[in-house]
């Protein structure tokens, strides 16, 4: 047993070298008083010694950390992957850090990491809303304080910074639409949670698509769902598939609980394409994997992220924060494989 | 355009509350010399002026951030996400908060991004050691400074602290047997970076079985794979299904390259599990949806994450370091499905 050691200060590298602490801070500080050799030989014996540098303290000076915070709902979902990817790619590039917090679409739970990240001095957020959230208070102190936040796919209403999305409402009526052209008359839908853009506006694609085409839109068959898991799509399509009027088509809001829907409709015998057809939403790797494959609206989630990263930068860059809302939105792509595919 | 405010502090409160700075300090720390009524306005008027309380200052004092970095080769793997969420769930019942970083499975990054979280003084590490990494003087500088480190999963070799590990070898021997009993006799093995116990264990495990049982070991048949993804595991199956003796049978170190040898017999008309058993490792979510679902060995990840979590806090509440290496090792489970099972 050992215990810790105290933290290391610039009092003892001076002491250590024989030199003034304003000599260490400054070649800590790359200042051009200090020779060249000093300052390696004092950054050199600063690691030796574990010195860590009070980046606190560097950072209330400079207003930066270098760190970006990422504020996601979710690790375990292939999109939030290939976004957090996109990230990094572009920020690791300009030197910053990025860390990586979730959620687990809680609103108690995203007040909370806010926080942290606030009193962590992040140099900026890119944050994709939890499930549950209609409040932006939690946010607003980061914008009043000149911290800059991107938000990502799911965004708050109603709060003035910038917004990457895809068109959800376009995606929604194009997946529709494709059921349609298949053959399908009768198509439910899995929708998230109504404080959800992404949702409603995929719901609102969905409707008038059904419109457009002179199809009856039946409230029994959009059934809004708490978290679009895997396991709450098998209830819901088996109590579909049981019921009087069955739907003869899906329109997910999600891959995972597309395939979930597939997996149940093969063990009830019920054919995909022929009597039930089925599209689901992002491209995640599992839609090539399920068996028939499963088509989908391809997300451009790294793209997605590397825009995000590139408008942060942008705004740490010049400093002027911008108070106006921007919204960007990113090209989604149908892909049409066999789980849909009657013609 | 608007300017960033200036950083708020106790001496902006306390001019606005016309009170003394002292009063506004002990306030903030519930100190019992001033009044709970004063401690509340303090506190309340602190918030609305968005103060951020100097946490590197309180941190140094304490100790304690009570952040807690976790740093992982990817979140991208369903393995990876079960395993902070055991994490977090442990952790925040204890008021920690976590912050995840990942390495992309590369040296640099993850030496990179332990000074990242070491500058940022975090409480305590968990790690899951990149797929290159060989030294670990990037992990020494917090075990000298007395700031824990758990590894799980993924440990390194020869460093004094706390690891926490599933029996690799009896998990690949165990897998091995299960193939030799369902008849396979030619069996090839995706196997990792020589570099990570995990998987030169489980090779350790695929060669024992097969000797056991007086089967040949032929090293053509034993793959080091570079990253064990999905793409890999495309070309090294077409090869090995192409090649003049193909195998029977595939223990694969992860499920990802288990379902791509899988959808590539399927391609190739190669009957699974008839012609080619398949055998994975983890018991991701895909495991269960590939058809035929796949045999695999459950890797109690979660729970991998909470006995870490546990360890740590125990760590930080004694506040003793142990310069002891200590190993942890959970139990897994053979899970027997239709890729495998031909009796």
């Amino acid at each position: 047993m050992k215990k810790p050691k105290k933290e290391v200060t610039i009092y003892d590298i001076a002491e250590k070298l024989g030199l003034a602490t304003s000599t260490i801070s400054r070649a800590l500080k790359d200042h051009h008083s200090i020779g060249k050799k000093t300052t390696e030989k004092v950054k050199r014996t600063a690691e030796e010694m574990g010195f860590r540098p009070n980046i606190m303290a560097a950072s209330l000076r400079n207003k930066k950390t270098r760190t970006i915070g990422v504020l996601i709902p979710r690790i375990n979902r292939p999109f939030m992957a290939s976004l957090v990817s996109g990230i990094e790619g572009a920020l690791q590039k300009q030197g910053y850090n990025v860390i990586i917090i979730q959620s687990n679409d809680s609103y108690e739970n995203e007040v909370e990491m806010m926080k942290v990240l606030y009193n962590n001095r992040v140099s900026g957020v890119i944050c994709s809303v939890a499930m549950e959230t209609q409040e932006n208070d939690h946010f607003q102190q980061f914008l009043e304080n000149g911290v800059p936040i991107i938000f990502v796919d799911r965004t708050p209403k109603d709060i003035a910074c910038t917004h990457i999305t895809i068109d959800n409402y376009a995606a929604g009526y194009e997946a529709t639409e494709h059921l349609i052209e298949q053959g399908c008359k009768r198509i439910a839908h899995f929708s998230g949670s109504k404080f959800r853009m992404v949702y409603s506006e995929r719901e609102r694609g969905y409707i008038d698509a059904l419109k457009d085409h002179g199809l009856k839109v039946d409230a029994d068959l959009i059934i809004p769902f708490k978290t679009l898991s895997y396991e709450e799509a098998e209830t819901i399509t088996s109590d579909l598939l049981d019921s009087k009027n069955p739907p003869d088509g899906i329109f997910a809001s999600n891959d995972t609980t597309a395939v979930a829907a597939i997996q149940v409709a093969k063990k009830k015998n019920v054919k995909i394409p022929q009597d039930l057809a089925v599209i689901g939403f992002n491209n995640d790797p599992i839609s090539k994997i399920v068996d028939p494959a499963l088509s989908t609206i391809d997300h451009p989630a790294f793209k997605m992220g590397e825009t995000a990263a590139e408008k942060i930068l942008n705004q740490l860059q010049t400093k002027v924060k911008s108070d106006l809302k921007e919204f960007t939105v990113l090209n989604t792509k149908l892909i049409i494989r066999e789980s849909s595919k009657r013609k």
